[in-house]
């Protein structure tokens, strides 16, 4: 993916530019990835506004790094942060941007002791450029979701009563990795019975019963690009109860993703789906934004809320996930990763959205 | 673990008063679930150096508090540091500590709008308080690592030639979370052959060879506490080099858990196996410090270096890991966790030392 990365720090370089500043230091470590391919747990890279990037980072990635990032110059050092802060000073740079999200207050500090500059915070203009995906992010993100829903097929046979909500979980995390996932994107939610009231449920030792409606919310990660979908199932068959609040969430889920179109504003994607649920009496049941941009990380802009502002464009990688949570009763959620497109949205969650009565 | 929860927090404020604070504002999460037991992704704790502590988290884990925390004041805000953060200062706060090591710049910045209060930089007291463990931390820490070595037990019969490092790996994962791990406590190494010689090795499609030494650096997550545990086998008969290696490496790791006694300089735990790889030669080839501290985190204080400052006390949890690392030909690293005890260092993990010809 080297032509990428290039590319994707010249779009940065042209941010700084933009924002006043001479360089900026890119200390987030989901941000340095995508600026470089490289996956390090202590590496900080510096992009200057004009000529190239320097990577930091210390001695256990510098093979790695070589490897990665050819032609991109590589210092060796545990202070990868503070030994680009003094690199920028060196090379004439006066301003220096940071990531005030990322460097905690103790670092700041001592950055500010190892270089004489005037350090300033430029926003988030990694993540700005991180919400719209290209192609390969996107084939990435395909591949995830496609993992996703292969395992849910493959473990759709051992979803019955009897079985505990951990052992679903561990079932679809291990369908995932046997099927080329580098692991769970996220800790898998399996909530059955009253457990569903809870969106994010910690799956336990409580056993599947006839009766229950049952929330699975996993996915894979792939290539460091994370899917998440969310299907409810019915062990035996559903009440009425359970049947209506669970066309409802359907039909609001549906709503959502026809209204995941360029130039929406998120706040009125969030609300297609709220108000079909509020229409229905269920709106305080409904106690969560609708869904967040997904890609090298599992919760990432923008966030798809009531009280958010922006607006989508073309292709940026999103979740509709809208629930119904009902103390002490049970809950339903459906949920799919899509790719916001000018001509209409692309689901790259297949799975069938039909009740399931297993 | 109520009681210790309510000790914890009672040590905690005495050293804030020492520090001439009214109050912490615990942020970081694994200081918060120290003090409270509660493992949330969003929660804060105002810690006065008189009177009861105040947790803050949002309205998912507001159920979970309460039954974690009984007796504890709870506060469901989104902006759980803020939230208390204004409550201090509605309280008469007028020096509030804060974690400069886990806040960032943005979020201070957040903070000072929000309170009008004197922010300070308390150091680490609750990373202070965590070096040293309780029966109860321990008992879990035990636990963690005995289903570590159950794993490695268990696995040992599928590891030999022609299988892959990744297959190694996902195999101990599993059989460590059938065993009642709530997941591996870190990214697994099965680093074998050349790959040897890479210390933090990501397992790949490699298959095992015969003549190849295989290190495996895994643990189990239990309890919130992480296990960490390496050894290095030979697939079929090692060659002179290899056994030679590996005698070394085990004097030296012996020599460092005989060293780590209360008392001792934590640098001069790292000598005692250090000179014994560098008498022989190696010196250049063991490229990292001996070990560091477990518990909630799996990397904590006291980390054990050449260039580490300070003192092990009694029950003072720590890892020994010395590794010599040849580039292009291999490795041999030997792991165990233990607990400094004034009797002599409690091993954690028992796995046989001998090097095992697979």
């Amino acid at each position: 993916m080297g032509e990428s990365h290039i590319g994707r720090r010249r779009r940065l370089a042209a941010l700084v530019a933009e924002r006043d500043a001479d360089a900026l230091l890119v200390t987030r470590l989901v941000n340095v990835r995508y600026l470089t391919g490289l996956d390090s747990s202590n590496a900080a890279l510096l992009v200057p506004s004009e000529g190239p990037a320097v990577l930091a980072t210390d001695g256990r990635y510098a093979r790695m790094a070589a490897e990665v990032c050819p032609g991109l110059q590589v210092v060796v050092d545990r202070q990868a942060a503070a030994a680009l802060a003094a690199l920028a000073e060196g090379t004439g740079a006066r301003r220096l941007g940071f990531e005030a999200h990322d460097l905690t207050v103790e670092r700041h500090e001592e950055l500010k002791a190892r270089a004489d500059v005037t350090f300033t915070d430029l926003g988030r203009p990694v993540e700005d450029l991180r919400r719209v995906k290209d192609d390969e992010e996107i084939a990435l993100l395909r591949e995830a979701c496609a993992i996703t829903c292969r395992a849910f097929d493959d473990v759709l046979p051992e979803i019955r009563a009897g079985v505990t909500e951990r052992a679903v979980a561990i079932a679809l995390e291990r369908r995932m990795v046997d099927l080329g996932a580098e692991g769970p994107a996220f800790a898998s939610i399996v909530a059955s019975g009253p457990n569903g009231a809870i969106p994010h449920h910690h799956p336990g030792g409580r056993e599947l019963q006839p009766g229950d409606l049952v929330t699975l919310d996993f996915g894979a990660l792939y290539g460091g690009y994370h899917a998440d979908m969310t299907r409810t199932v019915a062990i035996g068959e559903p009440a009425q109860w359970q049947r209506e609040v669970y066309d409802l969430v359907r039909e609001a889920q549906r709503a959502a993703v026809e209204a995941a179109v360029p130039g929406a504003e998120t706040k009125a994607v969030d609300a297609a789906a709220r108000d079909v649920i509020t229409a229905a009496g269920y709106g305080e049941a409904f106690t969560h934004g609708l869904g967040h941009g997904v890609g090298l990380e599992i919760h990432e802009a923008p966030l798809m809320g009531y009280d958010r502002t922006g607006r989508l464009v073309d292709r940026v990688p999103i979740t509709a996930e809208p629930g119904v949570y009902l103390a002490g009763r049970g809950g339903v959620r459906v949920e799919d990763t899509l790719v916001v497109r000018a001509d209409g949205p692309e689901l790259l969650t297949t799975t069938t959205r039909d009740l399931l009565v297993l």
